[in-house]
């Protein structure tokens, strides 16, 4: 059963990442981990007709492929928890549709695949269920039509722009050996520090990013040398900077065992990404392909994933608004 | 601890609604159970500058009332569980930027209620929060405009179009004593009959209606007079007659027993809403108003209340997609 200590929930049952699976797109199979995806899309369309069900059947695809890895039937899962950064989730409800898996949709922006983890965890270490499934997407055209520029119009990106991943990350969690256990997770809060800019992302999470992470190694009374690894979702380059910043303020360096999914997934000099990968599927194609891999040869131990999601739409920025960020934490120590 | 049972989650810990809150718009307020809401708003803009803000501000509303009424500061609330039908949320997230609570985004449609509340028993159950607070809404303006046409286009409505809710509802879950205990809870599935009928949600979420409470029936070993209220989110009337209709064809009668927030919150003949009430804030604003004092009095003492979402976009549906439904269970009897 889980235990709340604070604003840590901490697991008891040995709750683990039983097996996963990360897919992109063709540019990300061009990227340093290119190789590592389960699978990589020459044509982004995926055969279907438009780019918004192109998202929705890399989830399908994210599933069958976990499914098949872990030798599970979907009749095994008892709840699929799911989101994407499209209008009321359509990817998810489409991509997902054709399993027949209960479902609850979730909303983090690009923080989805951390929030999706953290509730699974919950009900599989509380035993609400026995097996969980978490599946989150983006898609690099899907998400410039809906929240930018129409892909058509070959607008100039500015350098703290980041480039949409197109790429899913399926993982399902129980109480069996795994991966890597779920030792403990932390809900973040919304954060505003008043950013407004919609071409820096990073910027507007960072200060979400550098809250959670604080209050989690506050509380839990760790420092930065105590993982292998802090991953933040897509702060990208600028944000990870800012972060760094931040924290320095507060006497905390993470520099030196940080990185961030945005920055591990292109190539900065060669893949003309500015300011590096975004989207719920950045951090969740990485993190359960290369991260999960990194796990399995005992490179990595003791993992603080912590993704981070900007909370906004077309419409709040053009009524004004700030774009307040949010990171979730989930503690992750391999089984290896 | 909860404990699975099939598809049931039972919840073993005294997991409570604590306290609830029900506030609603202007037209709300001239229904039949106008008197019941804690406030309502004779401007359904609430002093913003944009139906978004107004919605936004319902939130923040029903959270401060919902907080007053149980004496809890909001320091004492573990997570907030929200969401809402505007792309991205941004009614919830800018609702609730102002407390400092933890947050999980989630999305259900109009099933999202029912969403936040049986993810809060199991946070609340399994101990791995202390408290939880529920909360969703909707306004008519924000919804129509984004869903449907400007609002001074003055368009005629389809006789089996529902009005949406100006409104929202807001409850406390914890593992005290309280107004109601959450018994158990159930997962829906996304069940999709294949219309495609923007103007008639009752029809596209009929069936995952059926489909949740005749599962749920048949696990519990219950029958329809077991219950004081089958409760359904906004299936409205013809949502409602398609509702016994599919059920009728399995054996089940629940018409005697059943009830619907969009047929409770307005007077059809004469308030012109057509098929009745919908949206997040429908069956949020009922609940936690008129239900929970209907429970407070000792009238009402085992009730399932079934919400239903239909899931889709307005560029799923322009991309020819149909209108899946999803409907979750939430168990609760008096604790008069």
């Amino acid at each position: 059963m889980p235990k709340k200590i604070g604003n840590i929930i901490k697991m008891n049952n040995n709750t683990c990442i039983i097996a996963s699976a990360g897919i992109a797109g063709h540019k990300e199979s061009e990227g340093p981990i290119g190789k590592n995806f389960d699978i990589t899309y020459e044509d982004d369309m995926l055969g279907e007709k438009t780019w918004e069900k192109a998202e929705s059947r890399l989830q399908t695809e994210a599933v069958k492929i976990v499914l098949g890895k872990s030798a599970l039937k979907e009749s095994d899962i008892d709840v699929v928890l799911a989101g994407d950064l499209l209008d009321q989730c359509i990817s998810s409800i489409f991509g997902l549709r054709s399993f027949s898996i209960p479902f609850l949709g979730q909303y983090g922006a690009c923080s989805t695949m951390a929030q999706c983890l953290l509730t699974g965890a919950v009900l599989a270490d509380s035993l609400a269920a026995d097996r969980v499934l978490a599946v989150t997407s983006s898609h690099f055209c899907s998400a410039e039509r809906q929240f930018r520029l129409p892909i058509e119009y070959g607008g100039q990106r500015n350098l703290t722009a980041q480039w949409t991943v197109t790429g899913a990350g399926a993982a399902i969690i129980g109480r069996d050996k795994g991966i890597c256990r779920i030792e403990d997770v932390m809900v973040g809060r919304i954060t505003d520090c008043g950013i407004t800019d919609t071409a820096n992302m990073g910027a507007a999470m960072a200060p979400a990013a550098a809250d959670t992470i604080l209050r989690y190694l506050n509380e839990t009374n760790t420092s930065p040398k105590d993982y292998d690894l802090i991953l933040t979702g897509d702060l990208g380059y600028v944000g990870s900077e800012l972060l760094y910043e931040i924290m320095m303020k507060e006497g905390t360096d993470i520099s030196g065992v940080h990185n961030d999914c945005g920055k591990i997934i292109y190539d900065r000099e060669s893949q003309d990404v500015h300011a590096g990968g975004s989207g719920c599927g950045c951090c969740a194609s990485v993190l359960c392909s290369y991260i999960m891999q990194r796990i399995r040869t005992g490179e990595l131990n003791n993992i603080l994933f912590a993704a981070t999601g900007a909370l906004m739409s077309v419409k709040s920025s053009k009524q004004g608004e700030s774009i307040p960020g949010i990171s979730h934490i989930v503690h992750l120590s391999s089984c290896v």
